[in-house]
């Protein structure tokens, strides 16, 4: 059973249980965002193709989701942020103080052959400076990308971010003679130096009339001297102490075309070195988008939801603060259990009235054996029952931890005893 | 300028300003939505297009953003979540106990024509429960939909819930010669009958051979006494002193075909009787999305986010509750101005130090003149200012609402320092 009722391929259903994950990373994702001071906006999901087609180019352009609307238009589901967040700072920008920082949390799109760490659906958290030149923007951005993994429990050792400069490598094709207008075809090749064989890297650099060794030895001998935005961003990041999560790597150029300055990528340390977020200056996006009528310098960052959720799996600390986290997601603040069927009204009435007071209440909607109750009451993760019988008492209290019973006087307010027993500590919660 | 750069037609940019008002409905439905025992799921935004086409039928069909992918399936964007829901459950309802559950908010898509209170992107706030027949299922759907307009700040009297029953009019259509078949059909007519003319009314029921007098006459003389499901849900209701919000009126059917019992909307009082939220019960849609493999009896409910948002923006109450809320909102506790540029390394220590002890805190990432810092201070709603300078003291703390300083000395720890005065009250944010 089942199969006949799965999502189309390389899209994800999130029951309950799954969607917990999510839940946890969007919550640490919008804690450290706005710590930062970051606000939240949201843009469309829907856009007209033209908009995407003109900026993010190469891989993302054959990988979209397109199609002709009722209305004859040519759109797209988003395969990332950028492009709609240029177009609507272009709309806004002028109704707010520069520089904007502004994040998003929400789904994009791509077809791609779905596999482990990447799905045609997928969370994006992007956080973006507009409106600011300065490596000090870049060095906040790459301060988030530390925190937002340290926020999730990484500890140093356990992921790095490797800084590069697009300026670097403009300056090595000028001194190479490789014209600016080859750039990108050969950032290309550098993209994939550390994955490609030799031979076939001797290869593409054919048309550039540049050595592999040449490269190469650009790439080795950079360091924080390489470029004057690099060392500027690396000596912010020493000033809050955060250097130590961040290395200079050349090889570093990102995938689309759009990047223009520092860009960077947070890699996992262990031996698969994934990238898991990855960011950096685009600073000519929002005049491509506007046909040059503004001109706002920028930089960005992103985590997708998939990679990190899979590391977030395997690594011991990350691992264990979710499940401590897991722990304390009850929302029922108590269970109302009905000993007796006749007293239905009344455990209907307390319920609603635990409610109206703010509180999380559950019971059973139709009758239901007691055990059965106490074991949806635990299921709940409740530390507490109320339980509503005939007999005297006609009202108890029970913690579900210590399994312990206390009963409620008629004239008392079972609401302020809750509050009280909820404020007093029962040592951990039961798993 | 702008509208070069406008989103799609009937689509729609949340800007930060936009955003607030979002973030402020989702949360009042999350708030809701746990403290009646609701888990969070998510469904695909994409799916097979059959999904839909099996289940909404009528109206919603015509609306569908719907296209191939490059697979050569047939795919649409949803136009709301039941079906998707339905398709989840089935496969993976045996891992849950019963009844589920179960809520998400989520965007759908419906090719309209844009207009005051609908757009073709919205956000659904969708809580159902599935697993269980009884009346008290409705009725707990039914006091949640009460419990969202009043944690929204909707007083008595400005909304009503309308419940009716499919189930007496199935009755009073085999008391009326109208065959089952004919059901769909005939509350199509129903459903206009406070909107149509009576002579296109008296025309639309000809093929039912039904008088529009006896129509009319049955919803005149419905009551408590009418259906035994809406008197056990009324008296459920009462239990919870939340009858007072509720009317019975047969008028109400809901568009949809899939539902089978109870159903019900709720209304704005004022008189443009706008509905903004309805549901009802679905007992067959998970047999017919399964072809008949599992049976699962469920109820549900949805709002979205349009006419909501409006009715909010015009009621005073509901408006000021929000108003109060912006507020609170600043995340920034602390901003550090830089009274002297030499002092940048120190500053950007201080911000770092401040954001990893759990604090929200900004800064100018470019130099900028000491009363626009101020301003941008301003902006962020922060409380509180550090202001780090060259001479003596070179570190002060601005209370920004009272406008008063105190210089903290070198040996003195600002951030406990800036903790206790965030615990001290100071009157009003300024506005």
């Amino acid at each position: 059973m089942g199969s006949n009722f799965q999502p189309l391929p390389g899209f994800r259903d999130f029951a309950p249980r799954q969607r917990q994950l999510s839940r946890y990373l969007f919550e640490a994702w919008t804690r450290v965002a706005r710590r930062y001071g970051f606000s939240e906006y949201e843009a469309p999901l829907l856009e007209s193709a033209e908009l995407y087609l003109k900026k993010s180019g190469g891989e993302l352009s054959e990988q979209l989701f397109r199609f002709e609307d009722k209305g004859g238009r040519d759109v797209v589901l988003r395969p990332e942020l950028t492009a709609s967040l240029a177009r609507i700072t272009a709309a806004q920008q002028r109704d707010y103080p520069k520089p904007l920082k502004w994040f998003e949390i929400g789904r994009c799109f791509r077809y791609e052959k779905p596999q482990r760490g990447r799905s045609r659906e997928f969370y994006q958290f992007n956080a973006d400076i507009l409106g600011e030149s300065s490596p000090s923007a870049d060095a906040e951005l790459i301060a988030l990308s530390i925190d937002v993994m340290r926020e999730l429990g990484f500890s140093e050792g356990e992921f790095c971010v490797r800084l590069s400069d697009r300026e670097a490598w403009l300056e090595f094709c000028r001194g190479n003679g490789i014209s600016d207008t080859q750039l990108d075809a050969f950032l290309q090749v550098v993209d994939k130096i550390e994955r490609d064989p030799e031979e076939k890297l001797r290869e593409r650099l054919k048309p550039f009339s540049v050595e592999l060794e040449t490269v190469l030895s650009f790439i080795q001998d950079a360091d924080g001297e390489c470029s004057a935005n690099l060392s500027a961003v690396l000596s912010d990041l020493a000033i809050r102490g955060l250097d130590r999560f961040a290395a200079i790597d050349l090889s570093i150029v990102r995938g689309l075309a759009y990047y223009t300055g520092v860009v960077f990528e947070v890699f996992d340390a262990g031996k698969t070195l994934r990238s898991v977020a990855g960011g950096g200056r685009y600073d000519s996006l929002v005049s491509i988008v506007t046909d040059d009528s503004i001109d706002l310098p920028a930089t960005g960052y992103a985590m997708g939801d998939c990679v990190i959720m899979e590391l977030l799996n395997e690594t011991a600390g990350p691992l264990a603060q979710y499940q401590a986290w897991l722990q304390r997601q009850s929302t029922c603040d108590a269970y109302v259990v009905i000993a007796d069927e006749s007293k239905r009204a009344e455990a209907v009435k307390l319920v609603n009235t635990l409610r109206e007071s703010g509180l999380g209440a559950d019971y059973p909607l139709a009758p239901l054996r007691i055990n059965k109750q106490f074991k949806a009451a635990d299921q709940t993760l409740a530390r507490f029952a109320f339980v509503v019988g005939s007999e005297f008492p006609a009202l108890t209290l029970r913690n579900l931890n210590s399994r312990t019973e206390e009963s409620i006087s008629p004239d008392s307010d079972p609401i302020e005893l809750l509050r009280t027993r909820l404020d007093q500590p029962d040592g951990p919660l039961i798993a």
